[in-house]
């Protein structure tokens, strides 16, 4: 197997240390003061996460007859590891939209910068100083984005044809991440807003559009992108309701998040929908209650996330999330053979589905 | 004299209409939800500024040869008239960043969308979604900034020739942002702090990457891109210079802005800086603790605001202010004639930079 297809996780890493090191280094010689700032953005892009999206990126080039030992592989690496900077500047701006204080196990960047300010005891609010650093160095992430992507060294005409699909992710993951706020603010309960998230912010953004760009570097043609692109609605989807369930079933020590953590932050999955949904068509007013009450009770407890379980299972929402999993698989897996992908990259992104919607963690 | 030269701003202002149609269509259609959001960006764009930055990087672009007649001038226009989907970003994240409540005469972005809340009765923080739809709104200015840019319809090597100033104008404003907060939050009172946050934050951002821009899209040579750094570079701080003693002194009916408002606001200026540093040279401890007690003192009355005035001329920090004007505009104008721009852009520019370090408002 070539090796850029058997470690790309460290093949993104190593692309991406690279861009790091030398977009930060004319920056740092002009201002020394801005070092910690790029320091942060380093650190947590290189700090962790699964590299899904260069991953199906890159798996969506290869499909489309990309190949791994062409002088364009390179290029290739570098366009679809520049994704990790745009979800960098995602999570740091979701992070400061959301107020939360540690993500991957470390202080989120608006906390950090914030304890700086409170180590050096500086004038005015610390909160105020780490939100309007976290702010500035999430823009640095997406504008870092744009610069690793444009200056990948692929030939003009690739980067022209990927330009709709790289347009169109940056665009739909601010419409995802806006409509999550509205849903939350408004209150909307319903399956059709918690499933309308879930296309723009995960599926579209986190699967199709990757796998767009990648095809779309490669020259693919229209009915495989349209191929490609069912392919990761579906499997988008139920990626995502895969991690609703976790998220309240989830076993806290295969996860590394507490129990329940998902039903605390008040987050509107697609199952509290069906839940709320069934137990009202059900005349359950009690199974009702008990989920109703637990959404964004941020003091809930262990016992208390046990009786959403119960009452989330007795109305059968479990059974039916789980039942739409199987069936948006079974719909990508035969979009999928439709694409009639060159191999290796259609057993690669079957087993992705796979293991994206079977996953325990 | 060409249209296009004649009649700067409205020719911006018809791509960027154009260009934000375009862009929200197609979002719009996918995500109603997220129109409110594509309004308020396009409201804010279109709603006012300037043009200062696509103007300057219009004239970098004649004055190293383009031509207003050829092909390629309605590209330059849409890849110039992009600088200010990135001021609009700088502009409503440093909304957010300042808690500022108006801009323009407007609510600030944050503000109007904490008050859609309020008046829907939605649930939550009224300000935390406003900042949250703020934090999002700036964001697609900043995607879109170089998606303009990048589809502007320019061929390839002229796109690939700019790409160096547009990376380092992207960074570098961000970074000047992050060290003015940062020069804020330490109190550094220290003219070469207020200097730097000057020479990254006005005179790289505002002109000299502009003109570097412009002038690489037509194909420059490097000492002419030199030559109009330096010239960029001096004019920048003065423009700020101006911008700062207009702050303290300008005629509220012309600026438009309270009198003594960048006072209230805590703005750490090089006038400022060089005030209390003379006035501790000089022994003068009252005039010392007049400046130092109104810098960031939001109940500052208009007596007070005339004490700090005339503590400011007194101690000759006023004189000196106008001295460097006078000196970065000389030394500007000699860069300007180094330069042997094509006319009529040399005279364009010695106009610009004769207007902006001269005006009143």
């Amino acid at each position: 197997m070539h090796h850029f297809d058997a470690d790309l996780p460290s093949e993104i890493d190593r692309v991406l240390r690279d861009f790091l090191h030398r977009a930060g280094e004319p920056i740092r010689r002009t201002e020394p003061t801005f070092g910690p700032a790029v320091d942060a953005l380093s650190d947590f892009v290189l700090g962790g996460g699964k590299r899904l999206r260069p991953t199906f990126a890159w798996w969506g080039w290869r499909g489309a007859g990309g190949d791994p030992d062409s002088e364009e592989a390179e290029g290739v690496l570098r366009a679809v590891a520049s994704l990790e900077l745009i979800q960098a500047c995602a999570l740091v701006h979701d992070d400061v939209i959301d107020s939360s204080d540690s993500r991957r196990g470390s202080p989120t960047v608006h906390v950090a910068f914030a304890a700086r300010h409170t180590q050096g005891r500086w004038l005015g609010s610390a909160e105020s100083f780490g939100r309007a650093a976290a702010v500035l160095i999430g823009d640095l992430a997406l504008a870092w984005a744009d610069d690793m992507f444009a200056e990948c060294g692929l030939p003009a005409p690739a980067l022209l044809s990927a330009r709709p699909a790289w347009r169109a992710m940056r665009t739909e993951v601010l419409a995802g991440q806006y409509l999550d706020v509205h849903t939350q603010a408004t209150g909307d309960a319903s399956a059709e807003a918690a499933l309308r998230v879930d296309r723009l912010k995960t599926a579209a953004y986190t699967v199709q559009r990757p796998l767009h760009l990648g095809a779309a570097l490669a020259g693919a043609e229209q009915p495989l992108v349209d191929a490609l692109l069912e392919f990761g609605g579906d499997i988008g989807v139920a990626f995502q309701l895969r991690d609703d369930l976790l998220g309240v079933f989830g076993d806290p020590s295969v996860t590394g998040k507490p129990a329940g953590d998902d039903l605390r932050e008040g987050k509107r999955t697609l199952l509290l929908a069906l839940g709320l949904a069934y137990a009202e068509q059900q005349g359950r007013d009690g199974e009702r209650k008990v989920i109703a009450d637990a959404v964004g009770d941020s003091r809930l407890t262990d016992a208390e996330v046990d009786d959403v379980r119960q009452a989330l299972v007795d109305v059968g929402a479990v059974a039916e999330v789980e039942r739409r999993i199987e069936e948006m698989t079974a719909g990508a897996l035969a979009s999928l053979q439709r694409a009639a992908l060159a191999e290796p990259a259609a057993q690669r992104l079957a087993e992705l589905a796979d293991r994206a919607t079977r996953r325990t963690s």
